[in-house]
């Protein structure tokens, strides 16, 4: 029996590529895929969800549109990483597929109280939507068999200390961290390992689906921006590393620690403070990744893109 | 001819090492030893002060005592790590040496416009004192060669963020780290590579002296500990890598980062934010250490003792 | 043609005295009455609200339950104050009026969709349903008249800067505040001159109905706590104030000022900063209620209440 | 026997005026008056602090020059309010008294420690050196007969919250409002009922000393930022006020109140917290002034000038 999951996210490039990889994966099922601000603004992310759910051949998957802005601050978007559009790079056909007339939250709680087993819930953007459907309809955790997000890490992106996920929305991350929920957080440590260079590229391309040759230009443009900005030879698949542990627990070792959001800090606003020498003495509440099996990670990512149109 | 230091300390175990790892190297020479309110109580850390001076034979240089308090908050001390005297295991001698009259910042002061060199700082406690010299003396800056200092890193040692002299005062940290002086960090990701184990105790003791001998009893203490607190196997002698550093900079490789201090943040206050990505565009102000040369750091410390009565 | 409102409110005894007052005006017309966590949880502020708008013969005024927790913090309630259940003090009958199935949040934008003309929001407790519905739902603000609030003032009664209601949810408040709609803030400055004292509860209770006779009982178990928490001789009865202010705008003066919420202080979070000698050059955002027309205001309650069952 | 006060001041056209109340005041015996920045900087402050004392006749009082930067932040100065000089308007002559060479600190403190009986310090400006005494030389508590400040307030003028002296350095008033001294704030409230109009100036012209001609002048332009920039009609002569309560505590009624400073505020920084209700069940350690004698203060401060050159 497949896995259900949910996919909330901010497409965004290696969001795209997580869809593809969790579409292209028996082990799990898409039950929805959720939009939020993040990379781009939520119009963009929702064409761009539907766009790639077309590509996957998600046809039956709803897309619902959510949170058009941080739960109590104002939207922040990375147009130099991602383009204005959020999805940059390839051509983007305009999608026939049709948004869910739902509210993303609205349409989640609901599926989470119908359904038969709990759910995994996989975040790869702001967690907005998360934290408002916990705020919201508190007794959906039990129907919430953990969350795996991408977000986070003991450094940062956007600023020094914090990634770009939990910078866009630290309220509502902070939300989800202290919800008691199990949560694994594939923060940069884990993501930055997940690097696609020349080798990963062609490797994935080898696949010879539309779809892997899709990702190939996603990649090219992905890889443009974090070498311009970052100086990195190749592009971090951030996303599909969430979505990799979501179908095998096997792809990233985890540390289970405490894990608290800075909201307050003058530089440090957005950060995942891990307390990794555990000098608070709190109870361990974050499955944090730690080191990421490569072999196995472009192996599933590649076999996925086999597997789809 | 030798390069004129002022230590500025707060003893501690690590500050004894590196007391003794400074008087037996000829190529510094220490003018004077300042203490602050740290790892134990000003009266406590200028008491160890004159003992460890005494036992290093450094009967020409002056001990003076600085800040009972940090510069707007109130001590905090780590009485767990290093004992209420902040001295703990050693059988400790009443000093014959006797403290200086002058405030250490005033006698810092001092020295610095009489000096006919500039004088590079070594603080490895809290940066109170350096801090309130800057503020009290600003014209004393054209005489300070550079501050080589322990405090800091990626990671905490006393909260998830912050490392116990960062976090004891935070806000003469970042005096100090935006002051424009050629600063270097020794922080916690170097100093937990110059971990004291069972070997390296052993290949200490050696040097046959008496401070050879006391170095291992320190260690003996502060392993318990470290052991005990944090399941350190091993004692980090985080002050003699500032110490080191000061003698030759090919001890441990350095990067010139953007780094500020957090005193504002609910869980990250007392952090140093290491800009290593270069997310803010601001110029590099710090040398963050990164990879110790165990050999040379070893050798060096195992040469001072020997040099030593 | 009356005014049409909608009132959101934590009952508490001096928001069922609001609602009275709303309820015997027939200057305006009461759309909806909905619920907030405040100054007891929500299952009891709504069990109140039902019982207060059964009396006040609502009968065909919907009540929906709104949010139980503030947007990003845990509620804070004020028993000490209004008792455990919210409106401690008169016996309480089980209410026959039922809850609407609705969220607040989406029954009251559903309202303000489907409304004729632009409905005036008038919130007496916490803030969090209002800016819930301008994140949830931005589209709603055109047909919002104006927002006229009882919270907030110079200086506070939950802590010496902050007003109950702004302090239990600050981040909804600087979402409302800072929302470009016309606010009025009945803060403690305004509302600590409605005092129900002896003299007035006897010129109420002269009103001859339930409605004046369950008043007088309401501002007795007030008047106690106000007196022994405060020291005040007499109650003040703030929500009334709001209330009386959509009713009829002569009842106080108001000075349009630059006011926005700190969410962030050590000592302040909750403070509404009013800026009064203008020094942030700030465009005017809020109407600051000032001076109370008290003939005009208990005028106003007794002749409400004489007009109830 | 007169009270020995020592004044700490940043002159600035009212602690001009504050010193000449007190020079012509036998109540009082003014020992020392030591400078900061604050109104200008701290070259600007001595030497106009010179220039008043010489117009004073205080021969015999040593001025001497204190921080030239808050403790922890840098320098804010309010050269729209008293231009950059500190003192613009009259004609200012080059002073002959020149400065003492001892820093204020020291120098205070030295006075301190000699004193026969305790000395009431009198600071109009930031607190910063009284902050550093206390922090330097924390023995010397015991011979400080008390505090009496200018300063804070139940709102701000520097912004929406808070008053210069705190705003420029909060962390010095945080210390100086939490050493358990005996202190006595004439904030806003107080000081802006010391206005000066006409009828004032004039009243004071009325003295017939040059030190009376000058304070006219000091008022003109005085009166002129502050009608400018607040739309005040008259100027507040803030310090004066602190001085006024150490000639006669009858000067003005006080309340004796909880107050704390504001430091982490994103609006609220400088505020001084009153706690008028009582709610946060602190003792009360601040004397806030409430209401002014206006005859008696006008009275005195006539006086005071008649006296003088
Ligand atoms: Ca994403
Ligand atoms: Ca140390
Ligand atoms: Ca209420
Ligand atoms: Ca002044």
């Amino acid at each position: 029996m497949p896995k259900p999951i949910i996919m909330d996210c901010d497409p965004g490039h290696d969001d795209a590529i997580a869809i593809f990889l969790a579409a292209g994966s028996p082990e799990v099922d898409i039950q929805a895929i959720t939009t939020v601000s993040g990379n781009a603004l939520i119009g963009h992310t929702t064409r761009n969800a539907l766009i790639i759910a077309e590509k996957a051949g998600l046809d039956h998957v709803p897309v619902a549109e959510g949170a058009g802005e941080p739960l109590v601050r104002t939207a922040v978007t990375a147009p130099h990483i991602h383009g204005e559009s959020g999805l940059e790079g390839p051509d983007l056909p305009e999608p026939e597929k049709t948004v869910d007339t739902r509210h993303a939250v609205d349409m989640t709680a609901e599926m989470l109280f119908q359904a038969d087993e709990p759910i995994t819930l996989v975040p790869t953007g702001p967690l907005t939507n998360i934290a408002w459907l916990l705020k919201r309809y508190p007794a959906v955790k039990k129907n919430i068999a953990g969350i795996v997000l991408m977000g986070g890490g003991s450094y940062g992106n956007w600023s020094p200390a914090a990634e770009f996920n939990i910078y866009a929305d630290p309220e509502a991350a902070r939300i989800v961290f202290e919800s008691g929920l199990p949560i694994t957080m594939a923060g940069l440590d884990l993501t930055h390992q997940a690097l696609a260079g020349q080798e990963e590229k062609e490797f994935l391309r080898e696949a010879g689906t539309n779809a892997a040759a899709f990702t190939a230009e996603l990649l090219d443009y992905f890889a443009g921006t974090y070498h311009s900005l970052f100086g990195f030879s190749a592009a971090p698949i951030h996303d599909a590393c969430a979505v990799a542990f979501s179908i095998d627990e096997n792809v990233f070792t985890t540390e289970h620690l405490p894990v608290t959001v800075e909201t307050h800090g003058t530089y440090t606003t957005g950060m995942t403070v891990i307390d990794a020498l555990q000098t608070t003495g709190k109870a361990p509440n974050v499955h944090v990744a730690r080191e990421l099996n490569q072999d196995m990670f472009w192996t599933m990512l590649k076999n996925a893109l086999q597997r789809l149109p």
